[in-house]
């Protein structure tokens, strides 16, 4: 909800990059969001995020079904790759997901979105499920494997990885000395 | 390092509840630290841990062991419990792990770091292996894992729980509105 805003004041550019978690995770062994398989962790990790988005003043409510199958959503994305639509895309599914508790993975709910922003759902659900595009993913997938990758949201700068909210100012002020 | 001062600061009362990772983590099905289990998400937090010192001026050094085994320190960090001078026990302690690289299993080191505080090593080390204060260890991580604590530097402000560095000023300031 933040990133876009802090890239472009600060006049960094920022390129989204679509993955899913689900094979980064089975690569560490998971095959369930570490919230889950660690409910200690998870019932800190929920919370926290309540404070952080009290603080920000971003509605949340925890989701009843977690984590959600989100390949069509991701699939759509990929699509919309370095289209300006995309964060709006992005936040539209997170919102459904983490604010308005909503099933992701239902068509319906990925096409009222599309629908929601002023695109024709089926102009794009469609390709989205193509071959074409599916391989897009994976080597989407693939690179973020290669780069380390262990959750979202992550950023790169060059090589440095930057794990979450809490380092986003971090990721971009270092952005602007490479910009600079 | 910071949690002292910023306490202080606040006038918020601190207080140091030694406990060991070990059996939080066998809690959790792990028997190594989470970043040796999972290399890609290590990487990146130890790359985070020297970033973080470098901002704040801490000396860091990545040890060459790690983790070390701290059972003998935090049963002197427990006998220690309460007292005005366990605050700068833990540092010290941090310090030759992740500044110096020290072996902090050795009692030889634990001995130095004693006396370089003004104490008397063989005073302190052996009733620190003494029944009484193994019990009390025990009874502080029983006291951890009720409280659902998965990590440390962990704090608990009533029943909130922030976990880390990043959470200390949140912390804090709830706190200071619970003190206030």
């Amino acid at each position: 909800m933040r990133v876009e805003r802090i890239a472009r004041e600060a006049g960094v550019p920022l390129v989204w990059r679509p993955f899913l978690l689900g094979p980064i995770f089975r690569e560490q062994g998971w095959n369930d969001s570490p919230f889950n398989i660690y409910p200690a962790k998870g019932r800190t990790m929920w919370r926290d995020l309540e404070r952080i988005c009290e603080k920000e003043g971003t509605p949340f409510r925890r989701p009843s079904r977690f984590p959600q199958n989100g390949l069509g959503a991701a699939r759509v994305a990929c699509l919309a790759f370095s289209e300006p639509r995309l964060p709006d895309f992005v936040r539209a599914v997170y919102r459904a997901n983490f604010a308005d508790d909503r099933d992701i993975s239902d068509v319906q709910v990925i096409g009222g979105i599309l629908e929601s922003l002023g695109q024709k759902a089926g102009d794009v659900i469609k390709p989205a499920g193509e071959a074409e595009n599916k391989e897009r993913l994976r080597l989407q997938e693939g690179e973020a494997i290669r780069l380390g990758i262990f959750g979202a949201l992550l950023l790169t700068v060059g090589e440095e990885l930057y794990w979450e909210n809490d380092r986003l100012e971090d990721a971009i002020s270092l952005a602007q000395l490479t910009v600079g």
